[in-house]
């Protein structure tokens, strides 16, 4: 229960992260069995953004900003902060000014389950946040969390290190050792989908595809020509 | 209570649906009495667009897609796919892939009382869609469930055949029957409003062009050319 | 318990009301204390507008736009109106018609503490609206109620003359007798933000700008190098 | 579009109704595959409560009653009164009086998609009700609509005569039509309860009365005697 | 915008806070004419009390309660302790000690629009208490606000002194000037009340009780013998 | 990724689950830091219970209670059921003949992030449940998942063998690991609150034992004798 910052942790190869970003968020949940994906209720401060990158952590107590400042220092190029409260609140606890100190650390982006303000002057900085609420009500900067600290984050364990994409569609977490094998799993769905959308180019119904129409049938699922038929039965 | 596939109905003159397109929303929902309006909380994924064709009902349960896919293979050009659900759910049932399949079929757009995903791909394809929600989280397809059956969408009545309309404002459905009538109303209203709206522009108020002073006064509403007088009552 | 409509109210000097246009909803919330900040959920029509001017305030029945009218010519060049109801509805209580009235008496911009309509063709004249819902539902013209009467609007107090700020973020209200008071502290707070603005682009952290490392130290927040000295304890 | 009140129409057989009195809501949604069970969100006045017996539906303009007057004088003992409006509210639109009445009428409880009120007196006189809320808001009694139409109340279809049956678990709807077959089913499904419920009490697990030791092979889930193993894995 | 405390203010005459505790909250609300009622959402610890008595005002920042231990030094027997916040917030704010506490000084009870906590404990010590939530989560007391200041709750204003009424329907506030005049209003209408309950209960309908058929013609409700008909026309 | 049960863990020592009996949720909350409480939103099936007892925990998909099944069969007497979802639903996933098979297994109570059935029934087996809803919609068992397994529970981690402890407040979680820690500082929260309890049944004010006019003092909150004053200022 007592409360620290973790200056370091081991961020995942980057080698790897610039390939997830081939994907997106419903690729790499579908890829890792429908998993990792934080609940709903996250929308994208400007849409049609994509970040990826490692997480650091963020656990503060509602209405209080204090650990995000601490957290800014250390991130590290290309890192996304991700941060939670403890209870709830639609505060802005983030304005243009930190964001001026994120983008000064090179912070890719920001998942935060609460809320952010200033949000024109931040579109127009072009930096990339997902929150819960947008909103002026203000926070203290008085009380002790937490910074890379394993957490959760909407219904999601998130701990640093773990790879986070966000876009329209919402926020994913991929768990640091599991980072290769959905890497391989999103590709192979990135190919299959390929496929399928050439498929459907051609004419074919997804019915077909997918192989639906032995389910319609195994659902007794059962055709008629028209309304008539239906009602005569 | 079985589950079947209603191939054929019988759509809307296209003249008269192509004369709806000069409506919008309110009007034609103002125009049929305040009726058939759906229940608030569908959104559409891009401002500004309008849609206007003859409703393909599909009932799923929620959290399956499977009678999406059997529903596309019956559209023809330009219906819209209507949507619901057995049970509430916010995930993504329609994705980019599927969205391609309807521009095959030249679907005119979807109303889904449920979620979707691949958002930002989808905007770019520009097909228009009005939904609960925008999320990753999938769907099944094992379940049966029904299409071109009459349909309960958010709260209003939808048979196929049925004209939908919908735009920023919401969606409205105008049963096949009514179509006439509710044309010839909308009509009205389109040209009560242009007159309106010059009256407006000659620097009439609304109390005026609206009869209300008759109102305010049966209403007991009484005039004070100050806060001074209201106080010293 | 009479109803009434008071037709000339005492307005802010045009000089500081312009002046406020300088400022954003958060700076002006912070700078008067953390108060006057409407309850969460209004939003904009349309992303990056700001209006600033005084209140002209209308308190209707649920589901009915009678008071609006009544309110409408009572505005003049640069007032905003200000719209509660008695009774919660996501109804559509004003439409492109009732927004070109107003434009006709220069009102600057309306909050709404209820629905709206026609929201594309409003976008398209560019008149910005604060509300809590867009959806066609309508409503009759029929119930009687208050113009410039101190109100209510989503859990703040307004009265006639009062300044409204609606951006983004928000609606805050600025009571008229403190306008002197607030005006020089949301300039302080200008001038204090670009301060910190600039020895944020020179690198340094806000944890040093604002003193936190005492706070961090007093809430007995520890360091760790790394993950591993965590577990180690 | 036009609005009307139809006196008279054709009820269930009362044998019938008083033996579904023996089934609960959960049972009939489920023998009827699972349909009929209006949307979440109707509570119960008072727990512990059951209704069964057929619709008289009325439909009002959300914020009066006109309509449920009216419906009253229709009501036949036994009946049920299922109120839905058009447009949203949680309005009291129903109190002590109107409960005098309806029992008065022999009116067997009421089902309303909007609030009511005197919470408290209608508890002491031992009426039930189903509604979304209790609120002292009130309604006015001006605007007509319609007595046993086909309505929709909370996502399901319901005509005059059809049964209702609610409970803590929700409301749910058989139709007409369907009250033979839906019986039987029922009664299977009480049997079939009866007989799991005396394995359990003998000791046996829902596991294997239920056959899912295939399924659970089938999804792959795997067992391990403890922690320890899966970490080791 | 300064804080501050008032320790004395006028209280209404007992004879008359006695006088309306004969009333529910559903009359008194609709004796003022429709207005003082809070905004729905806040719930009886206990169902079936009634309170009535002269209003004490706390307004806290949310998630502190320093403001409320400061309000019950002020509260003499009978006062109804109506408290508020800046900020939203569901955590408990008062507990079974505070509870305690506020006895000792013979407080009637609670209105607060946040939460509360040992609900069961409260239940047992009998102290009556409108709620927004239930929850366990705690507050600080180190932040400044009002006492005895006009305050909002819920949408309604509240000065200390003003009668508060509440029930199972909801929570209504009386302005002291009004006592009086509502009061007058509030006998009438039980008296008419108990003619309509009599009339109810020889027999006559509310259709004719309240002159409703003429509305119903005037809205051209037409009456149908039976289905048939309708389907005919 | 893949799916699995655990059968054994490491349960508490009785003698210590059994002394926490005598705190309740808020106390023990407190007791750990402001901690482990779980999301506001789920609601006891009946007032006034209290469980406490170690975690078996289950991962269903939402909609399927296949895990629910299998996680019966690992249960031992005094385990508490936590069950979580992937996928938000209001569905009943337990009704009355699963929670006998849970009591002929002994389980002290459930904690489920969804909904439950044939509540009455329960209520009359006196079977403890904290559930988000009470809703009929059902659900299939025909899809893999956890027990035992790391959980999130409404935002908290729950790991099995984790004591859990829930009443009318809500419901807390106390690490394995923390147990005799958290133990001692609530037996000693117990005790400063029975020396408050009296004190204040001395008629001590909650200001002087606690200290708080020096914070008043430092808030800048004054006081004033009476309304008047404050309006002089």
């Amino acid at each position: 229960m007592n409360q620290y910052i973790v200056k370091n942790f081991e961020r995942p190869n980057p080698r790897i992260v610039n390939n997830f970003k081939r994907f997106d968020v419903s690729t790499v949940y579908e890829a890792q069995g429908k998993t990792g994906l934080m609940d709903y209720g996250l929308m994208p401060l400007t849409l049609g953004n994509q970040i990826c990158g490692p997480a650091v952590t963020a656990v503060c107590h509602s209405g209080d900003n204090l650990m995000i400042h601490a957290a800014i220092e250390v991130c590290q190029p290309g890192d996304i902060l991700v941060i939670t409260t403890i209870g709830e609140s639609v505060a802005g606890m983030i304005g243009e000014l930190m964001v001026g100190a994120m983008m000064k650390q090179e912070v890719q982006g920001v998942i935060i389950n609460a809320g952010i303000r200033d949000a024109e002057q931040i579109r127009q900085l072009g930096f990339p946040i997902w929150s819960k609420s947008i909103y002026s009500e203000g926070t203290s900067k008085i009380k002790g969390g937490w910074v890379n600290v394993p957490a959760i984050c909407r219904g999601t364990n998130v701990c640093p290190g773990d790879l986070i994409m966000a876009d329209d569609d919402g926020v994913v977490v991929v768990k640091k050792d599991d980072l290769t094998e959905v890497n391989q799993l999103a590709e192979k769905r990135l190919l299959d989908e390929e496929t399928i959308r050439k498929r459907i180019a051609n004419g074919e119904l997804t019915l077909d595809i997918f192989n639906l129409r032995s389910t319609l049938n195994k659902e007794n699922v059962v055709y008629f020509e028209n309304e008539v038929q239906v009602l005569k039965r």
